[in-house]
């Protein structure tokens, strides 16, 4: 009992002496906290379109070994799109968001003062809950389970006029155009006439979009422009107020909806003047058979607010 | 027959004419492309340690809604111990990662040129892989399934000196220090005395390092010093060489090892002389109970190379 | 004879001897040649105005050290008029240049290749020809010769649209009527009414412009908006073909043109449309006497070209 | 009288209507006021060694105008001189300057405050005083007068370590190394050979340091190494206490003086410890003829104190 006593009483005394220390340790805190001044500011210019382009590492064996379907994976297309959408529900200052093959853009509104505009912020707030949504859509629509981590780079660009801004969508709309046209060739010539990759791509060589549409109808009786918009053209998501015949409960309520319609054209713009316009969302009548993507929108108790108030539970969720 | 054909012929004519506005559709590409020149060049400047700083986006709900054991879940912080493993595993000059509570900082060598040393792919990458593998380990170590997807953000910053980077660490680790105490006596108030937080919080307000070991050790019988050191410490990450008694198969295999040692005294940089001398790994002499987080890496195929090469089968996947 | 013979091959080899070292020190200068990567890129963003601005340093104590005349001295004022002129004959993609007290803002037109957008070379080579320029113009206005050398910082602010530009301008051109008005006011009651700076100083805290309007009518028998233009709206510089009645020989030729006028209203921009629209210089009709600053560019040998191909003897050159 | 009294009343009352505008004006003020916002930050990162480095504008055709004598013109060169000791007066954190030909690196040291690490500020403040004191000094040395304004270009460099320092420097003066011997030999051809400048370039196309060497020993009887080291090894500046025999006044007085001696080696690092270690200016032995550039310091009544309190009347002064 004394023996323990006197232990205790030691033991008190050691973690006294250490406890003297350590207010020199929190003192050493303050000494340590210059670092923090090297942290440097990164302030993005106001008044000015902020795009940011997610791009996946490594896709083409990522797509591999998952067995996506050639030349398009209509389910992989839909975790993309899905991931973005979780993305959408959360900044509601993007306005709209761009999809196709393993790339992403969002394109937050020219006033933002999420994050204070602060590029690092904003760049990986945006690529990490697109990154970890990817994973957790991922068993929603694909059979395979994922193989390992997938991995996305993202950028930020700035875009000072309106103009530029549609330029940049047209760049990525035009490059889906131009590769789709070209896989979908490849791919016929491939897994249907047997040809081998490297004979198929020497049969490519030197086309031109003409030869290639002329190729896959005479051979494959294929007419380019029937092929799936979402193929041809990507995803294009914006925030709409649904009208449905089907539900009433559901009619007007907001959603993230996708569209896979040409927005070179300056008709797009004249449609959805809500992008370059003042910001109210129009509205999306919905197809007989409403997309998955928004469905899953829909069915789920419609909560307000962002990541700081509440957690996309519909869509980032696991069921 | 011959109707069929003359459809076949319009058909062909319709795509040739829509073919023939092609050309123009991938002119227009190069006419949209110069929107890629608003991309801003970010390349880091040479000759300084880069350090990246992931932290849990509204961790403090994320935490309470996923039931984390109080003040400290030895299975949440393995997750975060495990997705910064396969980061480790994935970026071969990162020499050092540091881990507390909801952050991570990944250190990369002065002398990286990995992705150029840009900073947006640096950042990205690493923001992007340690957030789908956070994703990915989480059912290894956690029994409750992830409610919706956790986000990360992540920033660069930038220390010229070795002194630098060594207070660097020193500040994360003396911030470790003072909020476990805090934690640890606050949580004991709350859980085992029953106080409100609120009177917790009154009770601890204005105490010193001192008292609130004082107070451990009279009330609650703790001598802080005993916890175990991944709380009072966080968490090391260096890659060394494994040299194990028991299986002489993994002696002498490159692993990614969990530290909990004091590193803001200089014993700690002369032992690992590795981190800012010359980059040779030193070794790991494993515990009698290999820690699960390298047992993992060691009883997976070692396969060489980083990201470009080989995805890190080991950690980040999906069992 | 032979002694000399023998003493140059001597010296002959004792060159060889270190010229055998020089290729060393020619690969030496390869060698240290890699700090060149350590200039960082600073390409300024596409399609933005680039405003440069050049404040005087110190200038408080350099008017007084130069007798300057209170609240204004036309004749400084008309030094900074002519360094900016210089400015604007050598870049041509200055569209405008407003001045006012000891700083000029000088605006590239949006689309400039200029130093291929560099920001720091067009920051210093404006801020060099400027101060340079400034020096040598001293003499042509001043009666007292320079004391010692006036030094002007300079910086670079970016503005995307048309609107936030004339703002920019608008803001500047409000700063010299509140503080003109205040100088007028003040140095009224020091020098003609006799009362210390610290009295003056009172008797004018908390009056609004109306209040300074009415004690320089009431007091002084002034009329603010009958001081000269140049106190009141500061100097913009304009490049026009001038119109002038009294010489053929000069009808037609550019100039920069310094202009005093209201340019927060939209009349400014409805008249002068080549700054936002189409760059096609107006015309400047002269009034009956020419400006000095515009006379001195007509009666000097035009050359074309700018800092490239020549030098700007005109203006910027010593009589 | 009545009627000027009614005239002066309706003056007031239309300066009332305009003064009840103003203060709308004065709101507009504040309303435009956000257009500061758009300034950004460019604060450089603390503790690396910042060099700003200033080079001539089109100075080919610049030191033909003004008959600089080739290949080196000791006068000009001593103008550059001049110019940066003014820079270094004014810039006490400026602990070396180094120049040749038409160009100055300044090094700031690597914990200055100055200006708070701004770097448009420090940028412009040395390019824009360096070239109002070349202006300023030219006529203290040269015979023929300015033609025109000289422009300067600036840039700013930063160097992490001190071996990244010194191997900048050792790369500057590498380089005047190389330029200077190959410009002796060729205009030794042209001036005295009679060679034309396209002769003597072929001459000497290929050529190694030594082959110059040997030319100009063999040919003209010049030993390269016995040539002014100014033009061989460019002028270095440093902050020393004068020791001087001749006057007892000047004894221990500080000023800025040149040095032309061999930086690469590491001999000039321990001789001038200040330069890397603690900042103490060491002594400067000051040869029988003190340099005029030391000269002219001496003779000016000291004054402390940077730009910030005093004006370098000695230096940049006009006598």
């Amino acid at each position: 009992m004394r023996f323990l006593g006197l232990l205790n009483k030691l033991n008190s005394l050691l973690i006294k002496t250490t406890a003297r220390e350590l207010p020199k340790r929190s003192m050493a805190c303050s000494r340590y906290e210059y670092v923090k001044t090297y942290e440097q500011d990164d302030t993005i210019l106001p008044n000015v379109w902020i795009v940011i382009r997610i791009d996946g590492k490594k896709f083409h064996k990522f797509s591999k070994t998952h067995n996506f379907e050639k030349p398009n994976d209509e389910n992989a297309l839909n975790v993309m799109n899905a991931a973005a959408t979780a993305v959408m529900q959360e900044f509601r200052d993007v306005v709209l968001a761009y999809g196709q093959s393993d790339e992403y853009s969002f394109v937050f509104r020219k006033e933002t003062a999420a994050f204070k505009r602060r590029s690092a912020k904003l760049l990986t707030y945006v690529t990490s809950l697109f990154s970890t949504s990817y994973v957790m859509q991922w068993s929603k629509w694909m059979s395979l389970p994922l193989a390992y981590a997938p991995c996305f780079d993202g950028r930020v660009v700035l875009y000072p006029s309106d103009e530029n801004l549609r330029d940049y969508l047209s760049w990525r709309q035009a490059d889906v155009h131009v590769n789709n046209l070209y896989n979908t060739a490849f791919w016929k010539l491939v897994l249907d006439s047997g040809l081998s990759n490297q004979t198929a791509e020497e049969r490519l060589r030197g086309t031109f979009s003409a030869d290639k549409n002329e190729l896959l109808f005479q051979e494959f009786g294929i007419n380019y422009n029937n092929l799936p918009a979402m193929y041809r053209k990507g995803t294009i998501l914006l925030r709409k107020r649904v009208i449905s015949d089907g539900d009433n409960d559901q009619n007007g309520r907001q959603a993230i909806v996708p569209l896979h319609e040409d927005l070179i054209s300056s008709h797009f713009w004249k449609v959805h003047t809500e992008i370059l316009g003042k910001y109210v969302p129009g509205t999306y009548t919905a197809p007989e058979i409403m997309p998955r993507l928004v469905d899953l929108q829909l069915n789920t108790k419609q909560e307000k607010g962002d990541y700081e108030k509440k957690q996309p539970e519909n869509l980032a969720g696991i069921s």
